[in-house]
């Protein structure tokens, strides 16, 4: 019977990261692995060769619960591809599967703050940087600024409805961040006060697009009418293979519109947003930062010249 | 001693209108002119000169309670300025003052109604309006287009942080419009379903741009990009001789935005955004839809034709 154990595990997991909308993209990628971890010590099996499926079979599904955030898929792919012969011994090999998770947690991290650290070494003292939602990324960007003492201030927006934008405020407060906090809404008239835009990512697609939390796409047409570069700091992991019109912009719940329900008006809560390359100025990610277009302000133009 | 009576109603009415975060600019417009009435109805004075005296008072007090609502500026100052010669009996004095502010009102709504019948006629069977916030005149817009036969189906923003926006999804449903209510974060992913963006104004400037609630310039943004038309429906008390570096934006209390207060984040509620003159395809008023730029959907460019 105790298959009904294993099922039961999956599918509460499952549920748990459909449910999360708070965590970032990378964040819940890492937590998926620590499901990982957690299911290699304890499911219920008989041999290797059962763990070996049902860990499989754990990332697999976990792999398509947040089709938005191509991070959460690409880690468990991986997770997958790389996992190492596992040795005969059941316990032994419940282990290595679990440091096995553990690695690839860390090859994450590892890329996230390399990719921080390029980012922040393109920031000078005295900066405004703008960015909209939460991303982990840019939070260690402030962190890893405050540490090395350039001062950067912050503009951040509530971000409606999950209001996580009130929590990076908490976070940038402590950080001894002077921040701005303020509507959506208002994006378009603060942009201006900004010296760069820095978001993260839940999914660069393959034409150099972006996918991330619903109203970067304002935030990105109004740093381009303004003349601010707009940023995207974001481990490769996050790379998908997908088109724009192929990718999936996951909807929420209406209930967190605080709505009542009338027969003539529908609501929605679509939770991300697309953005077209075009809008993107730069990407920094663990290779270094691509300046796209570089503003007068940044100095002169600096494509990577064509090969041969 | 009546001195102090007369103080206090001013006093209060000047708060009042200072603090009605609810209503648009021509319904608060109107409300200012039936507080004239009241006023006039009621100050006590000991002769008709004084009475002069205390309405125009209470009228310039109330000019300058909103200043990013030029029409209610505007519609108390041509108050005054069209104010008749009163009689010299005292109660008739005061029943004619009352009588002007409602010619007043009347001149103003029927201003609005017919920039509304207007811009009704360039919209056809199974159009989709895009608006942001509430603005009596798109209220007004959807109740005659619904008499007049026209399904007209809308998308609507909340509108943070004041959620006039759920007042106007009743509306629509009472009316029978079909409606999408979205946050204002999802604006850019909407606006490609709409054919028009059609918003209010608070004032339109001296260079052809706009202010309106805060979210709109991001808005006209999604709209430009977008390729859809972006039109304001405003009968043309709302026009202001102010020029945009002079315009006044109105912030209001930050604890509408209910976060706690913290010593490095500052909290800001601007309630009114500035629309530059080049994001306007069209202006609706009581002389006529004034199309500035006619996309390839709406037909040939129209400009009128310059003068000699």
């Amino acid at each position: 019977m105790y298959g009904r154990d294993n099922e039961e595990f999956k599918a509460r997991r499952l549920r748990a990261v459909k449910a999360d909308l708070n965590s970032g993209a990378s964040v819940l990628a890492r937590k998926a692995l620590e499901d990982i971890m957690d299911y290699a010590d304890a499911c219920e099996v008989a041999d290797v060769a059962e763990l070996q499926v049902e860990i499989t079979d754990l990332a697999d599904r976990l792999s398509g619960a947040r089709p938005s955030m191509v991070v959460v898929s690409n880690v468990l792919k991986h997770f997958v591809a790389t996992l190492p012969d596992l040795p005969d011994d059941l316990k032994k090999a419940r282990g290595r599967a679990a440091v096995h998770a553990e690695e690839v947690i860390e090859q994450v991290q590892q890329a996230q703050a390399r990719a921080v650290e390029f980012c922040m070494n393109e920031l000078t003292d005295g900066m405004t940087i703008m960015t909209h939602s939460v991303s982990s990324s840019v939070m260690q960007l402030f962190t890893a600024c405050q540490r090395s003492g350039k001062q950067i201030n912050a503009i951040i927006t509530e971000s409606r409805p999950g209001m996580e934008g009130r929590n990076l405020a908490r976070y940038l407060n402590k950080l001894g961040v002077q921040t701005q906090f303020i509507t959506e809404a208002q994006m378009a008239h603060f942009v201006v006060q900004a010296d760069k835009v820095i978001v993260g990512a839940d999914s660069l697609l393959r034409d150099g697009s972006l996918v991330n939390k619903t109203g970067t796409r304002l935030l990105a047409l109004a740093a381009k009418d303004a003349g601010i570069p707009f940023w995207v700091l974001a481990e490769s992991f996050k790379h998908s293979l997908v088109l724009p019109e192929d990718v999936v912009l996951e909807e929420m719940p209406e209930e967190e519109l605080q709505l009542e329900s009338m027969p003539n008006v529908q609501l929605h809560n679509i939770y991300f947003d697309l953005i077209p390359a075009r809008l993107i100025t730069a990407w920094a990610d663990e290779q270094g930062v691509r300046v796209i277009f570089r503003s007068l302000a940044e100095g002169a133009a600096s494509l990577p010249a064509a090969d041969g």
